[in-house]
């Protein structure tokens, strides 16, 4: 056995057992006893302290001296990067800090979520205050001098810088800001109106999955709080949730979850197991969800397929045409939560995110100031007052629990997924006619070949130039956005 | 820290880490979608070595070495009982031998599915050959000169000797087989007919499990192929199956798993966690779903209740008293089937099974002379014979996957249950009245402070003689049927 095959039966091992951590993740969202969460957070600890150690394993740093990375293929090439990445990362953090943070976001998000139900950020702040300095020494940690928030971006997006991002952020933003206002100036289109069954929308749901290319014998579909996709290869398992108000939250939760799902059920099956098995990153997930969900889901040619499957599975909703579903579909209204956020606005909330998270970061901006900060940015960008925290600082838990750097992938998806979008465009010319059939098989097809089917063999920034044929920009999102919107709203 | 608290921290993640192995084993008999086996076998596989170097851990020795039991309070001899007794079955098992095993029991559990299938004897023996070998050599390993099927018995009922065992069932079978050949020579009662709808059968199996005292906020009801309780502490999962021809089915295995269930879910909470945190041993376990499920739920009295909620929820079923419907509870059938034989023909079938496992590993009889032995013992105790060898020798998946010195305690639980029964009455007068109002608290309270609490405190055979009072016997359990079913077929 040479080194390599030594540490690729190691690293199988290790895949495995996270596999199996995020199968208690699913379950304890899912079907676990709501009385048995003691116990499950002491079987979380024993398999993320049997995780830790392999991670830190001697024999892995034995075994990577040994490897001359240039005498392998392509394909090995590709998993020693992951793999030498995620090394040098875990052993650059001290163990106690490790320790400290994992006890301190803990106990922060349970302080989080008590804030956030008594409107009062005061009573966040110290906590908050703990896990971003903890959250500076990891970083500084990871950055070996260079800048603290992209080594915190790089945990997420691999060789994305902050300041890339910053630029591509600044140049949408004044556009977003005033396509925002105009949709908004414009007569706002009909809302749907009815009742909608829980259980007829989740056997609509299914069927979406379905028609998205979902592979349900690798799969299941389950109510949950919040929606998430977990797992990958052969066992691959997302969640939606029902309102029976509002029908487009189940299903465009879905659509998006089945975009991340799908991506990981169309990963090489020779990578099963191994560290190309998953997601390259991030934005890149994240792309597949929102191609799925808003330029594929949202497109005048789907929702035409989907009006009829509506109007057949819950009769009459108070729109009595395709066009006008379009427009609901599409409807932008004024509103606080980035969750609940439309194509137009959703990359504002981030934007918002990133420019504090990173000021915090760099020391830029001040614990005490992030409630002012926040409340004048949301003033700027969205024209109107936050009315409490819940609906501002407090809204989101991410930074309770550490995660710094991850908001701007959620951005970085939509800028990637408008230029595959493009690409697919030319690649598939009658992609209008087959959504309009209720039929996605071109584009998923297609998706499946340029992105998916990679995992984590290229760069993240690669895998989307080599399917699109252009560098990654935000231009064609936001010519997207602004035509897309536009038309709908006759600006 | 001392060696005694080091090595009780380690154990608490290896118990940890049983519990996600048994969660997965729920998973995939529930709710895995079926392309996920392949992975599945190899995230089973990961977690087992992970267990597997835990048990061999050098410093697991270190500690035993250390620590002065004599030094140590009641309950804390009791964990180091339990710990030394497994550490010392794991060291005198070659890793070879483990490995050699683990491989040929699931090669021959494929075989034996498929010659089941193809009524093809001949086809499995070969492998069971294989494991009847290799059992064999692991019993020497294990019995240190002594019995070799003692060991195997010992490893599911501990200090349960195999001629102990005999002597109790040499004394039970010639009453079992008189009073089956009474019982079936009597008039039969009316079989309830109908159609009964699955969803109903489950929400009624659902109440059932509450009105046992099963807890919901720590388990939870769901359908597989096999009913099986599955997990220990705040997460115990049961499952059933239903038949839309046959309720009983469905309602007495529910019944069943709840006895196992509850007995998981009620040990001392200071246990959790711990060696002591679950059953004692497969004998005390199957004598609280044995008591559950025949002693209290087959009972008279409770069948009373029974009936009325079966009408409420089914109509009608074609019996039209509450003594009529106790004795199509209890009627007893010719058949061949151990998994579905009643009370009366269920221990036949055990010692059936005990007494060829018992001569396969002590070497006087062959596995080329299995069959035959079947046939002849079959024709003995049940009065016909075998008509093809998936009702015969072929029924059970246990040979072909290792399992023996496993079948006895399917009947040691009845015999203890009838010892606990006994008991029981006494302790509880009223019960009958209880029991006819769907009441078990009575019941399942006395249990739960008399056996289940301790966990595995006390040695098995201690815990009932602590219960009952008595040195267990089979006597209250062969007087207990003799008199049921004498008085229902009027004997």
């Amino acid at each position: 056995m040479s080194a390599y095959e030594d540490l690729m039966r190691f690293e199988h091992d290790t895949q495995a057992l996270a596999q199996i951590a995020g199968r208690l993740g699913w379950d304890q969202e899912t079907v676990m006893p709501r009385g048995a969460s003691d116990q499950r957070g002491e079987e979380m600890a024993a398999i993320e302290s049997v995780l830790h150690a392999r991670r830190i394993d001697p024999r892995v740093g034995d075994w990577l001296g040994q490897i001359d990375d240039g005498a392998l293929d392509t394909v090995a090439q590709a998993q020693m990067r992951h793999i030498r990445r995620s090394h040098a990362r875990t052993m650059k953090i001290p163990a106690d800090l490790a320790a400290t943070l994992a006890k301190v976001t803990s106990k922060a998000q349970g302080q989080w979520a008590q804030a956030r139900a008594d409107e009062d950020v005061a009573a966040f702040l110290p906590v908050l205050e703990e896990v971003v300095a903890l959250k500076r020494q990891e970083g500084q940690a990871l950055a070996d001098g260079g800048d603290v928030y992209d080594a915190m971006v790089d945990d997420y997006e691999p060789d994305m810088g902050a300041a890339d991002l910053a630029e591509m952020f600044d140049a949408m933003r004044p556009r977003l800001v005033a396509l925002r206002a105009s949709v908004l100036a414009a007569e706002a289109p009909k809302a749907l109106s009815g009742h909608f069954a829980s259980d007829k929308q989740m056997a609509l749901a299914a069927k979406l999955a379905c028609v998205f290319g979902y592979d349900m014998t690798r799969g299941r579909v389950d109510k949950a709080v919040h929606p998430f996709s977990s797992g990958s290869g052969q066992d691959v398992r997302i969640t939606t949730r029902t309102n029976e108000l509002d029908p487009f939250n189940c299903f465009y939760s879905t659509i998006h979850e089945v975009g991340h799902g799908c991506y990981e059920q169309n990963i090489d099956e020779a990578y099963l197991l191994t560290p190309l098995g998953g997601g390259v990153s991030m934005g890149v997930h994240e792309s597949q969800s929102r191609i799925y969900e808003n330029q594929l889901g949202r497109s005048r040619a789907f929702t035409g397929w989907l009006f009829g499957q509506m109007r057949e599975t819950f009769g009459d909703f108070g729109l009595d045409s395709a066009e006008a579903f379009y427009h609901a579909v599409n409807r932008v209204n004024d509103g606080y939560i980035r969750t609940e956020a439309d194509e137009v606005q959703y990359n504002l909330h981030i934007m918002l995110r990133f420019d504090l998270e990173r000021a915090l970061m760099q020391g830029d901006l001040l614990v005490g100031d992030l409630e002012a900060a926040w409340n004048d940015r949301f003033k700027a960008d969205f024209g109107f007052d936050v009315d409490k925290p819940s609906n501002g600082c407090l809204q989101d838990v991410h930074w309770s629990v550490g995660l710094f750097g991850y908001f701007p992938t959620y951005s970085l998806g939509n800028v990637y997924a408008g230029c595959l979008h493009q690409a697919l465009r030319k690649a598939v010319p009658d992609l209008d006619d087959q959504l309009a059939r209720g039929e996605t098989g071109g584009a998923t097809a297609w998706l499946r070949e340029n992105v998916q089917q990679h995992g984590g063999l290229f760069r993240p920034a690669e895998v989307i130039e080599r399917a699109s044929g252009m560098t990654p920009g935000a231009a064609p999102l936001m010519d997207y956005l602004e035509a897309k919107f536009g038309d709908i709203y006759g600006l």
